[in-house]
C-alpha cells in the first residue's frame, strides 16, 4: 500500500528524461518518492508520525555532468515543470519540498575533486561531494577546509552554499561564503557559467554572494572553488565560567576586539551549562565558555594568552581543558539524536539559530526566551562569534497535547520569530529560509527581496527553478 | 574663452533641478562643467595638452541627502538624462566620465559619519568623506579602518566602493569589499535601500559585492557600514633581498600558506629595486622585500617570526628596518607626482595594476613585461599578496614621438591588457574598469558581465545611470 497521493504518471515527461538521464538515472518509484518528499524539518517529522507525505515529486534524477543539469532545465523550460535542486535531504527548513511537484535533482553524482591547488591553497569540487568526504581527502593531503557544520557526514557541499552554511569553527576559518572563491553554476535557462577569478580583481560586481544564499532559486551551483588552510599543527582548549551571561559575552567581545580568533567559541546560559557539566562529571556553577585554538604554534600561543588574560579579568573562573575537549570529542553527536527524539509520540523538538551585534545580543536572548517559554522548554548557547556580534542557539523541547503537536510546532515558531524581528535579531544564522522561515525573510529584508526577485525575473521567466522557496512566488 | 563645445541650455531641466538642489547646489558654470568633465586617467591629461575637453556634463549637482540623490534620479526617469555619481574625481580609468552628458551627482557633501560603535567595531559613514578625514577621525577614538589607498587624500568612500578599492595594507586589513557589513544605496528608480543586517545571517543573496564594483552603474552607494579595528599597538618593518623575484615571490607565498598577514608586503623587481634603494642611499644588488607587520605585540611577534624564518630559508638577506620604513614614510608621496611628469611635452606615463594566482604571476608579469617594453620602459613591483595569488604594479613612462602620445598611449595599455589576458591574469587588481578597460571586461568575465546586464536592465529601464561604462550601453 502507497502512502502516495494517486498521480497521473507522464509519459512524455518521463520518455525525455530518460533521454537525458538513460533508464537508471530517472525513477518514479514510490520509494523514492517517498524519499525525496522531505528533508529534515522536524515539522515533517510530525507528519511523517500522523502518516502523511505531503510533496512528493513526480521524477527523480541523478546528473552526472553540469551538461546533464543545463538539459534538464532546458526540457524543464520547455514542458514547465519545476526542478528542485538536492543534495543530501539534511536541510531542517523544507528548502527542497516539491511543493509544486516537479523534478528532484539530486547532485550526489557530482561528488569528484575536480583540482587541488596546492599553490593557490584551493580546491575545486563538484557541489555533491559529502563535506566529511572532502575533509578527510583533504586531510589526506595535509589540508583543512575548517568548515564542520554538525551534519558533516550527511551534507554537501552544494546545501552548505546553497543555504549559507556555518560550521562550528566559524570564527576562525569563516563561514562558507567566506571560502569561495569561485562558482560554477547553471542557469535557469541552460546556461553554465563560471563566475570570476582569482585572486582578486577590481572589475564590476561580483554574483557569487548572490548565487549563494539563493537555496537553490536562481541557479544550481554545480562545483566550487574553496580556500583551504594546513592542517593545524597546534591545538589547545580552555574553559571558564563566568557568573552571569553577560560577563561571558562581555569577554568574548573584548577578544573579538582584540582581533582573537579561537576556532570555537561557546558559552552557555544556566541550563545549557548544567548539562554541558553533568555529561563531563564536573561541577561549576554559572555560565561556562569554552574555546579551542588551533593553527600555527605561535599564534595559538599568541590568541591564547590574550584570551586567558581577558577571560580573567572579566572575572572569569578557568576550569581547564576538561570541557572544551569534551565538547570537541562529541561536536557531531547531536545532530543523530533528533530524529531518535522525536519518534516519541507528542514530543517536539527543534533548534533556532538566530543572531544579533553585541549590542542586542542579550535583548535577543531575553525577549526569545520569553516568547519560547510559554509554549516549550528552552535552552541557549552563544556561538560563532563574529567582530560585530554573535549566534545564539536555541534548544525547544517538550510535549504537545495530544494531536496538537503541528499546532504547537507552528505556533512556538510563529511566537520565536516574531520575538527575534521585534528584539532586532537575524532570523537565521546558519540554517537558511526555506519555507519555515519564509515569511519572515520579506519582514527582515524587503530590499533585498526585491532584488532577488528583479534577478529571478530576469533569468527564470517560466519559475522553473525550486518555485515557492525564499517567500518568491 | 571657452575651452567647451557650445550647447543650448536646458531650461526646463535646470529649473528642475533649481527645485530639488535650490540656487547655490546645481552649477552649470564653464569652470565647473571643464572640471567635471575629467578624472585622473593619464589619457585625459594627455588630451588636456591638446587643448581639447571632450566630455562636459550639462550640470553638476550636490546633494545633501539620499532623498535629493532620490528625487534627481526620478527627474532623470521623467526627463530621460544621464546621471554619473561622483566622488572625488581621483579615478585613474575614466570611469566618471559624463560621456553622454547629462548630470554630474557630486556625492562631497555627503560627508557626515552617521555612527561610530564601538560594541560592533564598525563605523557608517556617508560615501562622499574623503579617506583621510574618517581615518583620522577614527584615529581620534583610537581605531583605524586599515584602508590605505595612496590616493586617500583626494578620494572617497563612495569611490572606494564604487570601483573596488584596495589599499596598501589589504593584506591585512582586507580590500574595501571585505571592510564593508552593510550599505545604504539608492537605486536607478529613486528607492532607497539598505541591504541586510549584520552580524551574519543565512537569509538568502547577498547583494553588497554586486553594488560594490558596480561603478554607478546600478545605484549609488550613499553610506556604508564598515568594520573598524584598533589602532595597532606595535609596527615592526623589515626587509629582505633575494637573488631573482621568483625567491621573493616562493616567501611571499610561503608565508600565505603558513597564515602569517603582513600588513604590507611589497616585491620589487631590479629596476624598481634600484630605484627603491638609490632613494635611501643604501646598496644591494637583486630584489628588495618589503614588508611591515602591526597590531596586537603579540601577534606581531608571531607573524615576524615565522616571516623573518621564511624569508632566510628561501635564501633572503636581511636588510634591516630602513627600507619598509621609508616605504612607510613616504607610502602616499606617489600619487602627487604623476600630474607634474605627465606636464612635460610627450610624456607618457600611467601605471597597470593586474593579478594572477601564484602559478601563474611570474608567466604575467614576463608576458606583460614584453608586450609594455616594446613601446615604453616599464618597472614593477609584486604587491597585496593574498592566500591564493597577489597583484603586479607596472608603471610605465617614456617620451612618445611629437603628436603621437595618445596614439602610443593607447597602444601600450592594448599589448599590456592583452598580454594580460592571454598570461591569465586579471585585467585590475585595484584600479576598476571605467571607460579604460572596459574592451578587455567582457572578455574576462562574460557570464559576469551578462548578470550585470540582466539586473541593469531591470533596476534601470531608462539606462540612465552613469551609461557606457562597464562596457554597457
Amino acid at each position: 500500500m502507497s502512502l502516495l497521493p494517486k498521480s497521473t504518471p507522464h509519459f512524455e515527461l518521463q520518455s525525455r528524461l530518460k533521454d537525458i538521464f538513460g533508464e537508471t538515472r530517472v525513477s518514479r518509484s514510490d520509494l523514492d518518492r517517498v524519499a525525496y518528499a522531505r528533508d529534515l524539518w522536524p515539522r515533517l517529522q510530525l507528519e511523517t508520525r500522523h502518516g502523511e507525505v505531503s510533496n512528493p515529486p513526480e521524477f527523480v534524477v541523478w546528473p552526472q555532468s553540469p551538461t546533464e543539469v543545463s538539459q534538464l532545465l532546458r526540457l524543464a523550460n520547455d514542458m514547465h515543470f519545476p526542478v528542485i535542486p538536492y543534495g543530501a535531504g539534511s536541510g531542517v527548513c523544507g528548502g527542497t519540498l516539491p511543493i509544486s511537484g516537479g523534478v528532484i535533482c539530486d547532485l550526489k553524482l557530482l561528488n569528484r575533486i575536480i583540482k587541488l591547488n596546492h599553490k593557490a591553497m584551493t580546491v575545486t569540487v563538484q557541489a555533491g561531494i559529502i563535506g566529511e568526504h572532502l575533509e578527510r581527502e583533504l586531510n589526506r593531503h595535509g589540508y583543512t577546509l575548517g568548515h564542520f557544520p554538525s551534519s558533516i557526514y550527511c551534507s554537501t557541499l552544494g546545501g552548505y552554499l546553497a543555504a549559507r552554511s556555518a560550521g562550528q569553527l566559524s570564527t576562525l576559518y569563516g563561514k562558507i561564503e567566506d571560502m569561495v572563491v569561485r562558482l560554477q553554476a547553471v542557469l535557469p535557462d541552460g546556461t553554465i557559467m563560471q563566475t570570476r577569478r582569482t585572486p582578486r580583481s577590481a572589475t564590476g560586481p561580483d554574483f557569487d554572494q548572490v548565487l549563494v544564499g539563493s537555496e537553490g532559486t536562481l541557479c544550481v551551483i554545480t562545483w566550487a572553488t574553496l580556500r583551504i588552510h594546513l592542517m593545524p599543527a597546534d591545538r589547545s582548549f580552555r574553559a571558564f565560567t563566568f557568573d552571569g551571561l553577560e560577563k561571558g559575552v562581555e569577554a568574548i567581545r573584548l577578544m573579538m576586539r582584540r582581533g582573537v580568533k579561537p576556532a570555537a567559541v561557546r558559552l552557555y546560559d544556566e541550563t545549557d551549562t548544567a548539562l554541558a557539566m553533568a555529561a563531563i562529571e564536573m561541577e561549576a556553577s554559572g555560565n561556562l565558555l569554552i574555546l579551542t585554538f588551533e593553527g600555527e604554534p605561535r599564534m595559538v600561543a599568541a590568541y591564547e594568552g590574550i584570551a586567558e588574560q581577558i577571560c580573567l579579568e572579566a572575572g572569569g573562573v578557568d576550569q581547564g581543558e576538561k570541557p572544551a575537549r569534551h565538547w570537541f570529542e562529541h561536536r557531531y553527536a547531536i545532530s543523530y539524536n533528533q530524529s531518535k527524539i522525536l519518534s516519541a509520540d507528542r514530543m517536539v523538538l527543534d533548534t533556532i539559530e538566530v543572531a544579533a551585534p553585541w549590542s542586542g545580543l542579550l535583548k535577543l536572548y531575553k525577549t526569545m526566551s520569553n516568547a519560547i517559554s510559554k509554549h516549550l522548554t528552552c535552552m541557549a548557547h552563544i556561538s560563532h562569534a563574529y567582530p560585530d556580534g554573535a549566534s545564539i542557539y536555541f534548544t525547544i523541547i517538550g510535549l504537545a497535547d495530544e494531536g496538537k503537536d503541528i499546532k504547537l510546532y507552528d505556533k512556538v515558531w510563529d511566537s520565536a520569530l516574531k520575538a527575534c524581528l521585534r528584539a532586532g535579531g537575524v532570523i537565521s544564522h546558519h540554517h537558511g529560509v526555506g519555507l519555515l522561515k519564509a515569511r519572515f525573510y520579506e519582514q527582515q529584508a524587503p530590499e533585498s527581496v526585491r532584488l532577488v526577485r528583479e534577478l529571478k525575473a530576469r533569468l527564470d521567466p517560466n519559475n522553473v527553478l525550486n518555485p515557492g522557496k525564499l517567500g518568491l512566488s
